[in-house]
């Protein structure tokens, strides 16, 4: 399927829906129905013939819509190459709430304006000096505004040169540059997801609060560990390291800026504000401030309330008088990507009781309403990305990403060529798959070949194999890989998937409890992050990763941390809801709780199979 | 005679009262009856015999003051070699008053404070972020603190290291420095009054508000221009001449702050605030801002509110994260150092009319009352500094200061050596003796030596002579001068003279006038800066330089822009007054009034003799 205007493709398995596959494009549509076809927000153009319509979609679509190849993605299944166009009031982003109930939208409300100024020249009978001339013209729109000291150095000279007509670029109730001539239409900013693995950053015209364009990089911090922990170690252990950490972040991040700002071909000193969101060791090594706390126990960050300090103090290639915005954590493994999740699914403003999840290498789960929020995060440790799994990796081309087992063991490989390995979702995928056909047990173990039911298919028996002793079943045979060496999962690979969904689900949990609801009234579950939108819900639940809830509740949100940046950038409000979420949000610690190993021991388990909703194969 | 605890030496007149002795030393003497004798607030003690007790102060003070040597300054005249200490509450400084009337002193009251903490370690029950922990621990004494971002950097090393004890430094609302251990008995500053020719520092004990040392130099920008304007020149003719003027200046702060933290035994860390007054042009070369629209017409400055920057921006020696206080100026030709004065004599708090005149190259002068200011600058031109005087010279070594014509034609000469030369004092004496005399006639004009009458003594006959063809009078003669030729006044000098006081006559006439006040009607005259000090007020009026009041209405009030430069230092909400007062006070730009040049050519003329008052030697 590819997607309209962004130009991405992905290879959906038969039977996902448009928005589940746009969700693995990572672009996210809005459903506020759950996918029941009944609010008609979906609303896609499939160009060319599609599969037929649903009784939902003739209701919910006009014959005019019709005849323009309007279609509902929750209802649209794929079965066959298509292109999609995705309109942008379609997308998640528009209809994000913050305060106000979630058909909201945010309104676009930057901390920079411009405003163009014909100054008096000063005269005999007008004695002011630059800058109270300067403040003056901006009394009535800008009140009590100041000059950032830097800028008053420039002032008399482009004052003059310009015959005192010049726009002025306020930040606040600052006025931090003057451009010569009227530039009130060119007002930039770049917004940052600074992942530990993936560093992503929007252009965003802050005129409109429309994104111009997106660009992502490996950090390059990846050289110094693959995870936070290893990171920090480096910082301690090398002398200068935390200066290496931060100065190949920011390159990374100038590299994007210049990358962002080319492609739209605006000068880098347009670029008047820069937000960005991450986990606090990112956070910390961005501002150059030492990590090492958050390393050790009792794990606690140097700071927790925003950051906003001039990028040219860190080296960021933009205007010379911008702010980055860093937004606030909640603690030492709670971060401001959490916060920005909280923050683009409207937590705070919502009635019902919403579950947010952005699961990676740490699961950081965070719960709450209108009244209340609490978090937690769980050390899953690397399975979900493909690491301590024999033939894991992540989900780049050849990566075994959806696994189906019904007449035989069907894949869906990345890039559409021979199997290399298996990533995150395959590997949650191929679990539940041979737990609901029965060849994994309760207890997680794979079954021996002998214990097959006697009306077993023929292709579940040619599945087992053994590997370094262990019992492994082939999801791709050696014909369809590229080393001719077959994919397999192994006994340790089930039990590597178990470590790490008990983590989150015990997470869950302890969260649940202490909000005092059963992760089975959870009204509404949001999957953030990337991995979360490449899972099958079906296949999470059955695992017993997520609560066991209509799958119509629980949603993709995308990147929603990378929308919290955007929405922090775009809406000055937006950063106070983004501190009263780090202040209010009560964060547990899970290795402080009596009950945590027990429930961590218990979700090792799988939950039992009902078949009557996940018929076995007969 | 000697000043302690100063240990400044001046030579004056026999005649001469203390408070005017005390004055050429820079030591201002509060005088709040005006030397009447009859406040006896002007205590100090005379070390060994002095003169006879006057009944003034028989009455003022007791048995015990005597027997300790304790006299009233006003009614001490200076007959002998004398050591004199000056008793801290007896001085200007400490009476000074902003708001509730000149009784009152300045309360101590920085914006630097110190925090001794003890802070709870993080622990699994304590998970608050470094940031989070230090700002809690300041709560009920500094709320809403925040961290200067610099500071984040060091915060978890400093916390670690020091096992979470550690003193903290707030500047206003903001955490600028941790340091180890307990250091709350160390806070300084250094105030700074930066004139075109000197630049005065002095240290002050932030915790007491006690100055801890004085130092000064010559201002080195002097290389690039005696006055202002050359130096405004100067920048726009050298490519680099901003940064040399900058850069020049910043280097003599330095030298001045590493003078006084040295004698002091303090280090150069633990200086955490400046503060600096001086004229326009001077305040914005400190802060590398282009002067050139201070030069050019209309006049105006870049900038006129106070400026807070941090002082290593500038390249201050002091803590890392001091700020810098550059207080508000009024127009381009009137700075930040008549701001001063005006905070100083308490000027915004006055019920009386007050006054003030900084006589200098440019005159400054500054008029008001708790209901309204006015100030203008005159351009007094550079005869008071001894400039354009045929032997004028500056008010150093050799320089005649005094001129007394009584049996002979008596001068006082700086350093007790030979003459070399006359300064600005000598001249306004030399000038106004000789017109008191008669030499000199109403219009200026040195009159003819066969136009004496017939009873001048033989001594003015023999004081004639000529010289480049104009008429001259010899003040010392080539036996009493290093060069062996005679200190002369020539008929020239008098007009240079004449050119200069009408500036400043003029100049208080139309501030009078705009103020609706006679010259007569004010109640008190407050001579500041160097110069004033060393004139004697019944010259200054004989000439027509001073309206024609009491002297005892006329007081010296020392470097008062100084004062003020430490009074904002200690003083926070004083800064807001300056900033009232720069905002507040009216600036009558002399150029553009029509009764300006009338009232100069008048005030060119010098005032008719009054024989009963004044009179002639017989």
């Amino acid at each position: 399927v590819t997607f309209q205007p962004d130009g991405q493709s992905v290879f959906a398995l038969e039977g996902t829906t448009l928005v589940e596959a746009a969700g693995q494009a990572g672009i996210v549509i809005n459903t506020p129905c759950g996918g029941q076809g009944t609010c008609g927000k979906c609303r896609v153009v499939v160009k060319g013939d599609g599969p037929a319509m649903s009784r939902a979609e003739e209701n919910a679509l006009s014959q005019k819509d019709i005849s323009e190849g309007v279609r509902l993605a929750c209802q649209v299944y794929v079965d066959r190459d298509m292109v999609v166009s995705i309109p942008e009031n379609t997308r998640f982003f528009e209809q994000v709430v913050l305060t106000e109930g979630r058909e909201h939208r945010v309104h676009n409300q930057p901390n920079i304006k411009k405003e163009f100024l014909e100054l008096p020249p000063p005269a005999s009978d007008d004695l002011r000096s630059d800058a109270d001339r300067l403040i003056a013209a901006l009394e009535g729109t800008i009140d009590k505004v100041e000059i950032d000291f830097p800028l008053l150095k420039n002032l008399p000279g482009i004052l003059r040169e310009e015959n005192f007509k010049v726009t002025a670029v306020i930040e606040g109730k600052e006025i931090v540059a003057l451009e010569k001539g009227d530039t009130t239409n060119s007002i930039w900013g770049v917004s940052f997801d600074i992942g530990t693995t993936t560093v992503a950053g929007a252009l965003i015209n802050l005129k409109t609060g429309e994104k111009a364009g997106v660009a992502s990089r490996t950090n390059p911090q990846v050289h110094f560990g693959d995870d936070v922990v290893g990171r920090i170690r480096y910082t301690e252990e090398h002398r200068n390291g935390l200066k290496e950490l931060h100065h190949r972040l920011v390159e990374c991040l100038n590299d994007i800026i210049l990358e962002l700002t080319a492609s739209a071909q605006i000068p880098l000193s347009r670029v008047y504000e820069v937000t960005a969101v991450g986990n606090t060791t990112m956070a910390h090594t961005l501002l150059a401030i030492d990590p090492s706390s958050i390393g050790h126990a009792p794990y606690v960050s140097v700071f927790r309330d925003s950051i906003d300090v001039k990028a040219r103090v860190l080296g960021l290639d933009v205007n010379p008088f911008a702010n980055l915005h860093v937004l606030p954590n909640i603690a030492g493994f709670v971060g401001s990507d959490t916060v920005a999740v909280a923050l683009s699914t409207a937590i705070p403003g919502s009635d019902e009781v919403i579950l947010a999840i952005d699961i990676g290498t740490n699961g950081e789960i965070i719960m709450g309403n209108k009244d209340r929020m609490v978090t937690c995060s769980c050390a899953a440790g690397p399975a979900f990305e493909g690491a301590r799994i024999r033939q894991g990796m992540r989900a780049t081309d050849g990566a075994i990403s959806k696994v189906l087992v019904n007449e035989e063991i069907e894949t869906s490989i990345i890039g559409g060529g021979p199997a290399r390995g298996i990533c995150g979702s395959g590997l949650l995928d191929a679990v539940a798959e041979l737990r609901r056909v029965g060849i994994i047990n309760k207890t997680g173990k794979i079954i021996s070949q002998d214990q097959l039911p006697d009306n077993a298919p023929e292709f579940l028996h040619e599945a087992y194999t053994t590997v370094d002793g262990q019992p492994a079943i082939i999801l791709v045979p050696g014909s369809g890989t590229k080393s001719g060496d077959p994919v397999l999962l192994t006994q340790k690979d089930v039990r590597e998937l178990q470590l790490a969904k008990a983590a989150i689900a015990a997470g869950i949990k302890s969260v649940c409890n202490e909000f005092g609801v059963s992760p089975e009234e959870v009204g509404c579950v949001l999957l953030a992050g990337g991995f979360g939108n490449f899972i099958r819900r079906s296949s999470a639940k059955r695992i017993g990763l997520l609560p066991d809830i209509p799958s119509s509740q629980i949603e993709f949100v995308g990147n929603a941390a990378f929308v919290g940046a955007r929405i922090a950038l775009c809406c000055k409000n937006c950063r106070e809801t983004a501190r009263r979420i780090s202040q209010k949000t009560e964060y547990i610690e899970l290795a402080g709780r009596p009950d945590f190993q027990t429930d961590y021991m218990d979700c090792m388990m799988f939950p039992e199979i009902d078949p009557e909703s996940e018929p076995a194969i007969k």
